[in-house]
């Protein structure tokens, strides 16, 4: 069934346009009813205006209450007529009066292999402790931080010479096929979810195979499951 | 210069298997000096026997005290004139009184990828937590357990089926080549430890290469550094 979805970002948002794109391009059965940045003036608000989308800015600086923000953040989203959230580079935790009211349909990417370097500075985190493979991480979204039911990770190399700045676009042009994978699996309705595993359902090339492995423009990748023509 | 190794093991020690093959092969300049375990009977002392090299248990039930153990492990390592210890499935933390005799000359090989999943149940944490990848990290010991300097990291698919024991023998595989990668790394002195940060001296295959990435019996995995030749 086709996603009504509403991605909520607070920056440059460039997983929002690599879903506009998988849409466009009919990999994607999604309709992203409305952009929400809690930043005026936020990148990604003009890039979904240019795109023909509704945007929304509900300005984080309005609110002192957490609770106060996510009612009106939260009246947006079903006032758009979204079943599914997709948090794009949202820098603020949802609470539970928001998670609760979209049960198993928010969704959130990070950059790390979690449960590896949660939180904000995940990028940085992963440099200065001096790993070797990084990657990123599209989960369910509960009510603990960067904690929810893993659907997909992809994985990368880091090099010795790498700073946040140098690995975060080998992760994200990842991140830009694994997170509309995952939103694709969810509108085929192929995610199930058993207590923190994820099981996708009929999985069309099996995990063996090269499908979850290649050599792209910024060197090696591996994805697990298997991306399937994305 | 040819790596004089004691390699401590409580169990079966596929990798000290694994060491004595690379070293056999030409591909590893080491000689494995001793084997010890700290479980009598531990199979990995009948393998060690059979390949001509010298066995030693220091049964832990005999001690009581953690610290007057380690002095009895010390003293059988330096006695069977070792410059390097490998810990290969060594079920027991050391003590800062072995650690400080060998600084950075300690590597360990933990079936996570590390900083995900560290201690005795890192393989099955990662099953129950529901990741998509797993693998491998041989790094350097220091005080904390599982924390040390990253050497290099191995990375394999997790099925959504996969239990520990289905796991294990695909994390396996990968060990079995960087752990004697990073051991023949040290005996070129090409490792330099920064911080937390090790850095590969004269790389001989780019990152970006295919050398990184591959697709074995057993599904695809990607290592990095890449592998040079093992």
């Amino acid at each position: 069934m086709t996603l009504q979805i509403a991605a909520l970002a607070s920056r440059v948002g460039t997983n929002v346009a690599a879903i506009i794109k998988c849409i466009d391009d009919g990999l994607l059965d999604a309709k992203i009813n409305i952009v929400i940045s809690n930043q005026p003036g936020a990148p990604v608000l003009e890039k979904a205006a240019q795109a023909g989308i509704a945007v929304y800015v509900c300005n984080s600086d309005d609110y002192s209450d957490r609770e106060a923000y996510d009612r009106e953040l939260l009246s947006a989203v079903k006032g758009a007529g979204a079943d599914t959230v997709v948090l794009a580079g949202y820098m603020r935790v949802l609470t539970p009066v928001f998670v609760q009211a979209y049960p198993q349909r928010i969704l959130n990417v990070h950059p790390s292999i979690l449960p590896s370097f949660p939180g904000r500075m995940g990028n940085e985190d992963a440099i200065n402790y001096g790993v070797r493979l990084s990657g990123s991480t599209v989960h369910f979204v509960e009510e603990t931080l960067d904690k929810g039911p893993v659907i997909i990770q992809a994985v990368v190399p880091v090099h010795s010479t790498d700073t946040g700045k140098t690995l975060m676009p080998r992760i994200q042009a990842m991140e830009h096929r694994i997170y509309p994978q995952a939103l694709q699996w969810l509108a085929e309705g192929r995610l199930k979810i058993e207590g923190h595993r994820v099981t996708l359902l009929s999985a069309k090339i099996p995990s063996i195979s090269l499908g979850s492995s290649g050599q792209g423009p910024m060197g090696p990748w591996m994805v697990s499951p298997p991306l399937e023509g994305f």
